[in-house]
């Protein structure tokens, strides 16, 4: 009937593949170094008012995520994450396979605090382990939390203590920075982190992740080109890229995808079910009883278990994109209320 | 005025775009585990004659040889490639970052022979050097000649006789298989081949290249993942390689970019100048001199050093493709001839 | 006054140092191929009952442990450990910088069970997490504990259920085979394991481990080369392992080490000091008050800190060896008792 | 009869044997902490004329070249190298195992001029190249020959000209610095290199190398444990490099193998043989006919072969030592002439 399975289960919203198509016979040179790569540039420090960055188009989040890590880091060095954090669990070792030790942080909501940073930091005393040397979070995180500015202050501090780089996993920063209850905004986002990425593959891109830098890095398309991320036809990306934050498509088309996020929270909320974990982004995680997920999966809804309750209930992943009708959300409701 | 710089310079053939335009709003699975890759992968067994073949889509080509080498090869072991080969010289480095040293070969025209690959593993003797387990060619080669079938067939024996895989970089793989010379096709180099890849970046394709191996090999979708390579919305790379090739696209463009080569070889070949390396593909390399480039440049036009010949003459590179149109070269002869 | 800090304080055992001079003028070849090292083989052969195995002699565990690692998993394989293990927490990272993640597991005394073996097995699921291929343990644990022949038998059931390797750090496995209440012996660890070593360094010698593949594995002796981890003159390891196991010698000091280790821990536990974990090995990790240590350190006492207990008490480390005379274990324990 | 083999076919000079027995139950902390390493870097410091530098003391040499170049280069960064360098050929990639590319240069002597480092820096001109960061020397080089001092100055100029770090392998340091010809001082190389190590194992340790960073850079004990290089008993190698280099054993020992290496070649190029590579080192390489070989190899005598010359002649080596009595040179340059 519906998938809520990912907020990647469509192709492009319609205003990017059109800017694709009106620019499909233009000449440029590749890799990124063409003028739709330099306004998409352009566009992206102004809107984070970091007229010095440094950024860069990739196609996904692993990728990105080891080539910052890989960039930023000596070998020795280790980054410290939430164990739930994509970095830790679903990137196959992707940080590993460039050598890298991620430290991890049981954490009941996805999210780092600086108690924590400071925990792993003090037990790595010498030379016969790890330097933690890299603070990685996400906003909004894998379980949907989204940081507050004074959260975010915070853990910039102790990084800047404990003299400690701060990155931003931002394959969901649209969903985030439109969430109720979020603060932040992009200048502060460039403020405050030493790297962070504004993701386009799950807010209305074909593919594409735009790595902001905001003290650019030497020598970082090297790094790209090293580990296979240096894409022939980069305009693609500009391209996209361009067309998503020129004049805020982007953060439309993400508070679409809460709007829809939170009127499937409150409608399964209404009808009785539990949500352990508070989410105000486009990724919703009720727990249900597994008679009733077989019962929603048999009409043909598609979603994502999380994690095993009990022998009886598991906590599932509800995720809704800028293609999310809200016809869809609301059928949804009746047939679960119907159950 | 016109770009020989590449066979990128533009978007993506218009029935390619027209196919991820016609299934934009299609909800699929991620990952390249969709119906529409599923197609793609039926479609490349069937032109490839091989029902048996694993099938991988990956984004670009520098990606798609790390995976190979580093999927292929225990830690000690060593791939054997032309000098001259993307591998070796323009991927920053990319085979030794996943921990392999790359044996380069001198040659010529690109092209590695039998007697060339049995040098290098008879010096390999002892456990104080890499063991080199891997040939790997290109088809065109760098230098835009091609293997003849009695070639691959002999390198393949070779590769056979000494415990050594064959494998075949095919960014532009259209362009040779469509190439005057040619005799070789799809089913010979699966049955040649222990993995090859069908180039779609460079012959019509947004981005994209379709590695096929003929004999699967273990857990390849990790590789792809720990590398960052696996595409969210990999159905993108299913719907191209299906438009493509269901029906002969990919040859008949591939064999368009030839046809405006080798009118553009043929005409700069009658004003006189020379090719040291004679190509029947899509680049083509004659040595201009120096003012002529000069000039050229000036008038706009686009097309990249190959190398120094001496104080007054550099070999060019001159790449056609799909999107180039017959007056663009024949502008360009006129405008050559003029000078 | 003493150091209890290691049991790598001292040099080599005197019949070692002995067996080094005697042959220091000999003529061998390099790199562990001489008859010095193939005695020791035979022997290590003889007294592992294990006629196929290979045995290569290394100069330390942590190299040793990375090597076994690197050479026997793929690039998307992990191993798992205990959290406290050497390999997790010890070797900055070492594996990490071959590649390979770690799988750690939360365990109260050092050992896993096929429980927690088979709780991380099963949490990862697709090729978006690690493949973890091998369980990698200790004997003696880091915290002095030891595995019996029934744990030991069933972790090799759990792991050959689930297509798992077993490897085991023996860098004190002299203690643990000689410690009250092991019925392991070095025949059977050979036919438990997929690899183990017998540590030198901490037993005796003035360095090397001897690692034992039951079922010799592909060009091991390249994989050591390119970590830097073959020696030039190897035959000082086998010397040294000639001299340490042909004549029972390595168990004799174990047992050796032990004795004063228990009877370390059995004047320390008389005056109401608290040890946490027990271990019948050759580490013990008493409870002291800070006030205590800071007198026994003062008076010339050297012993490492495990971890802070509360404000006041510390679990500290002390470890016996061959070279620990009885006199200083009593001496401390007057020491301790007259405080 | 006489293994001419390598510089490494006995133990250790008697004088580092007794001074390791002599030492044997002191009771010191390990990892080169202790003060048997603090005197032996004080020791180094004075001969090197070096009093900031940072000493780190390592077992071999393969070890330390991984490290030194893992230590100072960026992933992307690679390092400039004669063909016959060890690190190049005779390491089974231990270099690309950290991620390295070594940029080969064919050189008659084994020795790297500014002019062909340059060539290699000059052809690597963007992001698609590995970046050329550092130059690896050997001194003496593999095949014998040594740098002047105007040649060492006239790279280190190059190098910085460039932004290159030059650093040099040192494994047969002695015999360079006390050969014919050389003009160098362990002060000067001090100065001119940003790294170079004083070789034990091949002059007279059991085992060791002693790394100088005339610069230290930064956490360079990290790097060695994460490589599995840090030496539990560390001592042991203080001890040695103290007996060897605080009196100028090691200068005396190099001089006696140079002098052995010179008799031998001057008695064999008397016998006619011809030496295609003039060394002035303990290396030497003279062409033989196989039947010469042959008839040598039956008497006994061990050497290795080096390269093939024709279906006749082999170019084979000749190693000497601290250990080589001159009895065993002129004994085998009678076998030779009565042959």
């Amino acid at each position: 009937m519906y998938s809520f399975r990912n907020d990647y289960s469509e192709g492009a919203h319609p205003q990017v593949l059109q800017a694709l198509t009106d620019t499909n016979l233009e000449q440029t040179c590749g890799y990124a170094l063409d003028p739709r790569c330099d306004e998409a540039r352009e566009t992206i420090r102004r809107v984070c008012a970091a007229p010095e960055a440094d950024i860069h188009f990739l196609a996904g989040g692993t990728q990105t995520n080891l080539l910052v890590i890989a960039a930023f880091l000596r070998p020795y060095e280790a980054v410290i994450a939430p164990f739930t954090a994509h970095i830790s669990l679903h990137e196959a070792g992707a940080i590993e396979a460039t050598g890298h030790k991620v430290c991890t942080v049981d954490t009941p909501d996805g999210k780092l605090t600086p108690a924590m940073v400071a925990a792993v930091a003090d037990a790595h005393t010498d030379e016969f382990m790890v330097r933690p040397r890299m603070v990685y979070i996400a906003d909004a995180t894998e379980l949907g939390t989204i940081y507050t500015r004074a959260e975010l202050t915070a853990l910039r501090r102790c990084c800047d203590e404990r003299g400690l780089f701060l990155c931003l996993d931002g394959a969901r920063l649209g969903s985030a920075l439109t969430a109720p209850g979020n603060d932040l905004t992009l200048p502060e986002l460039a403020a405050l982190t030493d790297a962070f990425y504004i993701g386009g593959t799950k807010n209305g891109a074909l593919f594409g992740e735009a790595l902001v830098l905001p003290r650019p890095i030497e020598h970082f398309r090297w790094h790209m080109k090293q580990r296979g991320a240096t894409l022939a036809k980069g305009r693609l990306l500009g391209i996209q890229f361009q067309t998503l934050l020129a004049d805020g498509l982007y953060f439309d088309i993400a508070r679409h995808a809460n709007d829809m996020a939170l009127r499937l929270r409150d409608g399964v909320a209404a009808l009785g079910y539990d949500f352990p974990v508070p989410s105000p982004t486009n990724q919703q995680f009720p727990v249900l009883p597994n008679a009733v997920i077989e019962k929603l999966e048999a009409m043909g809804y598609a979603f994502e278990p999380e994690r095993v309750i009990d022998g009886a209930h598991t906590c599932v992943r509800f995720v809704t994109s800028w293609a999310t009708p809200q016809t869809a959300v609301d059928r949804f409701l009746q047939d679960l209320a119907a159950y």
